[in-house]
């Protein structure tokens, strides 16, 4: 394997197979977008022979000897930063595949199906006792899956592997409990002053095509391609990467509530420009593919709140609104848009959450997590425990378990590791946001005269174009110069709030 | 093989892997279908590439020895009438898929590539010889491949094979022979009348959001199910059917032409009512696929043409529209929709032919490749001998190439032996609607009542549910009693048009 052209010739290959690989998943997500879009209701069993034949084709692929000889062969070649990282990346991506017995798989798979029928019946009936079976075979199995992939240190190391390759607990323990630390009093502060009710300027009847004109408006601004991917309207907003230049974002109108549009599109839009980001010479493979869900949720997080909910912002937005719903904003200005936008009300629904009581929402969820992986707890500690750290963090008791512990769907599709990448995304959307001000000076003036251009050319260099070539946290590191911490993003949450609510807070440095 | 148990055990595993190559095709489906309707125009390169990797896969399972080997086994068993016409079907296509060399078919999709760009420049200068190198290459690798596959008389018999099983050149000869015979005259006769200007009832300026509810109301009234299908927009109107449950049309609203979404939704929906009928029992098999093309086009052809434009059908036709264009519609009476609906006008144009001379445009076609393929004219033959016939039998001459030999898409995609299932379609149509109207009794009473459903259930036993158990011509006989024959199609037209246009025809049957 030292001679080049041997290696170039087996990189080819690699290359080759990797894209027909990539060319495999497209469909898949084509399938899913379809579904959640367009598919007519009757449609379904049809829709889950197909994914289980592409499924099943793509594992093929997988698994397929020839695909192994080479990762392993080049694995030990002089390559490339670039063929280095994808030869990496591929091979981590299969090992993780190869070392799920397929009797696990098939368990799981049928777990899921269970988990997920429970789950709807007993959030209807608001029964945990429903769920909780359900649950247990759920970690059971998941548990079994991370003795067979294996862990540095404990098992959810591996569960949170898979959507943060890299990442330990041990890592994001601390900045969880350092963040825990800047939150709950804020949050306490906040509840402290009288209740503030300034985005009543965002709710009352809004039509909903000129909704959605707004929503391609804020789009193109911000410098997604319309040329090379769509946005259409479906129950939940999401973002699915089908290829570079296939990029489809989703939207929903509610007409009485104009947040929604505006703050559920900018954090499309932000998934889109990384997906859209990607360097076009390694279409197809890992170097084209999202570093991790941590980094990807930065990126939407980014154009959400550090650029979306900013002062300068206002001054880009204010007209767009004017344009579109002259009766309502004419005279308005961006001040009262400020706080309209930056409304702190604790609730007890994670997906309704603001910038500042959001990631409580995450931190409880992934101490639970890690003690149910630990076996500190058992999965009937959990209601208790969901209303008491609610209770601590945010000062809410839910009204049942249906707004409590049943609240979302992600623990009966067996996806636990997932929830903390969320809060990790805030954090390197801050830290990246930092920095990048940093790079540019005058970046406040350019987003409020609506130029995103040196925003978004700064993350396409750092970011977007680097694909899986590092870690996340590597990444962080690189395009930061700092290790990732909650700094920036406490900073950020310290001085808008502070000011915003006009709180007296102690110095974070000093405690 | 004689064991049942083992009969029945092979059996299974066959349709497990129909089932899975159905998967697969259904995915192909949605890929063209999202590329006509929904896919960013940026998209295309990365398509490609997603339906070159699912066809490889298609191709592999296909060419999957242990699947030659259960058909093989399968095709000596005794198995019911529905087993073995899902082993014969299987194995005829596998027969074609595998005889063809994989060099041949790498060749001719380059050639197909290149023949559609040559053919889209040429059209556009209406430029003959920049297009008949690509289309000399294209007949002769088609010509490859007939040798390759196989025919029973003559080179076109495999060509056409391809589209409508079964059939021969030999058969249609004699068919398209005596269609003509009658057809020239009758366009002979209508052009002798003064030119009728009826549609410009249909003509002026029409609502395109009302024509689009007017078009769901049309499908959703002759049975097409929108919980298992959709209707959307596209630049040529098409029919997708992905799954059973998963049928989707789509139109074309001319905001100044009325009768384009009446006749384009009836006919699309006639090909959806197919697509719809299959045997649910059988899903994901040959047994649920459409017999030929010309079986396909019979569907939408009688629900456009014999349904669609009968006099009956003009009382449910002019509620439907007064409702949606009450300015245009009120107080017109039935007689006069009637004439709107059928006016002959011969034209140049295939796409925009009439009823009556649209056969005349196929016929010429076919006659045109038949020779082609035995080598009795060549290619360079095309452009004169193309406007010789238009003049004989439409009394038209082309104002140019563009307008003439090269307007149609299907030879610069080496598609030949597929103009002929087009009047094949229209045959079969008058003969099943005339059948179904003796077995009904009252059909045009029903129709003219909005009461579809008579029809519809004929359809259904006769053809739908029969999938691909008999030949089309097995099927025809079986349907009606008959072998194809032009007679149905030929008295449908002289007694409509004869009565339409005062003619006094020549009793055909006495020539």
């Amino acid at each position: 394997m030292n001679d080049p052209e041997n290696v170039a010739r087996k990189y080819r290959r690699l290359v080759s197979m990797l894209r027909e690989h990539h060319a495999l998943s497209s469909c898949q997500a084509l399938l899913s977008w379809d579904q959640e879009t367009c598919m007519p209701p009757a449609a379904i069993a049809g829709r889950s022979r197909q994914r289980a034949a592409l499924a099943g084709v793509s594992h093929q692929r997988i698994i397929d000897p020839e695909f192994g000889d080479l990762l392993a062969e080049l694995g030990e070649a002089d390559l490339d930063p670039a063929g280095a990282a994808n030869v990496r990346a591929a091979a981590r991506d299969r090992d993780r595949a190869v070392k799920v017995p397929t009797d696990l798989v098939t368990a799981l798979a049928e777990a899921v199906s269970l988990g997920q029928q429970a789950w709807v019946r007993a959030r209807e009936k608001a029964d945990w006792s429903g769920f909780a079976p359900a649950l247990s075979e759920l970690v059971t199995l998941r548990r079994r899956e991370a003795e067979a992939i294996g862990y540095p240190d404990e098992p959810y190391d591996a569960l949170l592997d898979e959507f943060e390759p890299g990442m330990r607990t041990a890592d994001i323990e601390p900045l969880f409990a350092s963040l825990r630390r800047v939150l709950v009093p804020l949050v306490t502060a906040i509840r402290a002053n009288p209740p503030r009710d300034d985005d009543d300027l965002l709710r009352g009847d809004f039509d909903v095509a000129a909704q959605e004109r707004l929503a391609r408006r804020l789009l193109t601004g911000i410098g997604f391609d319309l040329d090379r991917g769509r946005l259409d309207v479906s129950a939940h907003p999401f973002t699915t990467g089908i290829d570079p230049d296939d990029v489809r974002l989703t939207s929903h109108y509610d007409p009485r509530d104009l947040g929604k549009v505006l703050y559920s599109t900018l954090h499309e839009g932000g998934h889109g420009l990384y997906e859209q980001g990607f360097d076009p010479a390694h279409t197809g493979t890992p170097m084209a593919e999202a570093v991790s869900l941590g980094i990807h949720e930065s990126q939407s997080r980014l154009w959400e709140n550090m650029v979306g909910r900013s002062v300068g912002f206002m001054n880009h937005l204010l007209p767009l609104l004017t344009g579109a719903f002259p009766d309502r904003f004419a005279g308005v200005d961006a001040r009262r848009l400020f706080r309209a936008v930056n409304v702190v009300r604790p609730g007890a629904v994670r997906i309704d959450a603001d910038e500042v009581t959001y990631n409580l929402h995450i931190i409880l969820r992934t101490e639970l997590e890690r003690s149910l992986f630990r076996g500190e707890i058992a999965v009937d500690d959990l209601p208790g425990l969901w209303n008491e750290k609610m209770t601590g963090y945010l000062g809410i008791v839910p009204r049942d378990d249906a707004e409590g512990v049943l609240q979302d769907i992600h623990w009966s599709c067996g996806m636990f590791g997932y929830f903390p990448t969320y809060s990790l995304g805030n954090l390197y959307a801050a830290q990246f946001h930092a920095r990048a001000a940093l790079d540019i000076g005058d970046l406040p003036e350019r987003v409020a005269a609506g130029d995103f251009a040196p925003l978004l050319d700064w993350l396409r260099k750092r970011i977007h174009v680097r694909g899986r070539l590092l870690t996340a946290g590597e990444l962080c590191r690189e395009a930061t110069g700092e290790e990732l911490s909650i700094d920036p993003f406490a900073n950020h949450l310290q001085g808008k709030y502070g000011e915003l609510y006009d709180l007296s807070l102690p110095d974070r440095r000093q405690e």
